[in-house]
């Protein structure tokens, strides 16, 4: 099959993967005085009263915003918000197919992070939820940080939603394997993903992890660090290591690729301890899975649907904002995403060096996914 | 039927009376891999190259938002964005239900028209045209001029679509009562639709035309006049009247009332010349239909479903908006606005002082409204 085709033929056809349906079919003016006015003023004045009645008369409580300015769409860049629409409604289909949730997408034509602030900010009351997706670091960052306080749960599923899945994988690999939380983990990729990822390993309990970027190894006093990336000389790399990624993975034992394929060799492989090797980047990773068994890797990962273990972000952003919005939670807190990922890793009751994650489409993560996520968000208090 | 109770109960039990659906089923990977990645990217690649490609490969085609800060719903005034929702959402259905549009509801926590206008600058890549609705005057009109040139239609239902209903009624009004072009109007309210109405009948040829606000008569030199008032009292109130709206009124051949409840009596009517009257305040009319008639009206409406001529806007903007969607129109403009009124009046084949307009559930009024909406854009040059 020609998937370049086969896309533009199914997208050219359909002319928008989502659609907006009513729930309830006007026959008559009776229906329509219930529907639109007058009747409608009956809810409109309730909810005036007590906006947190919205949850009840409206579809905010099962609605999520897609929320995308296009600048950093999956491997493909910058593309602008018209390019990046056909992503976010993907996501949409998603969110509807795998959750029931009403998603819809908001492709933003605002670049900088106040813009896209105060755009979310603005088209937040219609909305139980918002996914920020495909949004560039270091600006994800502030946006994302900018809008912690609004009252609904914001969560940048390119970093969280990947985090997740790698902590979900890397918990069975670990089984698999018999490494445990003392191994030494190689991050290659500083960016939104890369970053979250090291944070949410480090608060499940890893310590002795070092990320690389373009430059090489992040360590504490190299010149020129963002913000977010001393953060991390300060957090990782307690060793120390100032070389290339290929110096600073000798000899550990997981690497996670999120960077740009091709930077990863056979031969890096073979200098690592019989490494777990998830190397995500989309759609070519870092190094090919047949490449990293050749150099020995005992567990391998991607994002490519066509090899074992593919650790997609698909696995967890449906069932975490399921549970989100099913308690009313007012944040995703790092507790709901360590639920998350050790209910994603649950799912696979013997895990193999095939199967450390479920298939995308198994029917039983989001419900496993959500009710763990709903229990971490009661226990921490951030549940309505 | 109780309808308090009985809305309250519809909106309670449907949580939202709109749903985000999938056009397609994801049942495996296969399918997963065209509708999201890797396969996506290549209708993102092509729309980056040429961002016209969204009109091919995404939902912006035939997608609206209906836009609101809940400045000025219903007769409710400014009740704030959530609130606003339970109406935005029965557009949506009206939209859907009517003109096979997929509209969406953004009830905007942004209340200047500074940050109104720089959200919907900044949402509109996703969306083919922007149906701007109950956003308070004169805000209102700041919002639409400054949206005009964003290269797609924006239109403020509260102004357009009631100034065509109205329009379309009356044209079907004279023949009834054989009055023409020269009779005399008077429009109790200068808000949004006030003035959007005096301007449209104005275009259309009328020219004895006066309003009224609640200080009673606008004219040249009023004190305190907003700048849009100021150009009414220019175009309009030739005749130089000074006094209350009851004043203005009398001999007058037409009164449309668009401002607050029982403003107008039998009384006023009876100095009239056997007008039309318009009462189209809601839920409770400027003057109820039964005493119009007391009052020697020649033929009545109003925006109830429970009179005869019900002069509701919803005759108007699903037609409006699917025509203009159709040709890829860059604006609505009058031409259009007056082919739709034509089209509507056209479809009352025998108009009598019972129906100047037809039934607001009729499936013959979106196609034909449509129709003529096209023609009107393609003969004035705004479609693509």
């Amino acid at each position: 099959m020609d998937i370049r085709k086969a896309a533009l033929e199914l997208h050219s056809k359909l002319k928008g993967k989502i659609s907006v349906l009513p729930k309830i079919a006007i026959r008559d003016r009776g229906d329509l005085s219930l529907v639109y006015t007058p009747g409608v003023a009956e809810p409109c004045r309730e909810i005036a009263v007590d906006r947190e009645l919205a949850y009840s008369y409206t579809m905010k409580g099962n609605c999520i915003a897609v929320v995308s300015d296009g600048s950093a769409v999956l491997g493909l860049g910058d593309i602008g918000p018209e390019a990046a629409l056909p992503v976010m409604e993907g996501k949409c289909v998603l969110f509807r197919q795998l959750a029931g949730i009403d998603a819809f997408p908001l492709c933003l034509a605002a670049h900088d992070a106040d813009s896209i602030v105060s755009t979310v900010k603005a088209i937040a009351p219609v909305f139980g939820a918002i996914n920020l997706e495909d949004i560039a670091a270091p600006k994800c960052f502030e946006v994302e940080k900018r809008l912690l306080d609004i009252g609904i749960p914001v969560m940048h599923d390119d970093q969280h939603g990947t985090a997740v899945v790698v902590l979900a994988g890397l918990i069975n690999a670990l089984k698999v394997t018999g490494k445990d939380k003392k191994c030494r983990i190689v991050i290659n990729g500083a960016g939104a993903a890369g970053i979250a990822t090291a944070r949410l390993l480090l608060k499940y309990g890893f310590y002795d992890l070092a990320l690389a970027d373009s430059q090489g190894a992040i360590y504490k006093g190299r010149p020129g660090l963002t913000p977010e990336k001393k953060d991390m000389a300060e957090l990782t790399n307690r060793r120390g290591i100032k070389g290339s990624i290929h110096e600073l993975a000798e000899g550990a034992d997981v690497l996670i690729g999120l960077s740009r394929p091709a930077t990863i060799t056979a031969a890096d492989i073979r200098k690592m301890n019989s490494p777990i090797v998830f190397a995500m980047a989309n759609p070519i990773p870092e190094i090919m899975p047949d490449e990293a068994r050749e150099g020995g890797a005992a567990v391998i990962g991607s994002g490519r649907s066509d090899f074992p273990n593919q650790i997609n972000n698909s696995l967890t952003f449906p069932g975490i904002f399921r549970g989100a919005l099913d308690v009313r939670a007012l944040a995703i807190n790092d507790a709901m995403k360590i639920a998350a990922a050790e209910a994603i890793a649950g799912l696979v009751t013997k895990p193999t060096a095939q199967m450390v994650v479920p298939e995308p489409l198994d029917p039983g993560i989001v419900p496993a996914v959500a009710e763990a996520v709903r229990k971490a968000a009661r226990d921490t208090g951030v549940a309505k």
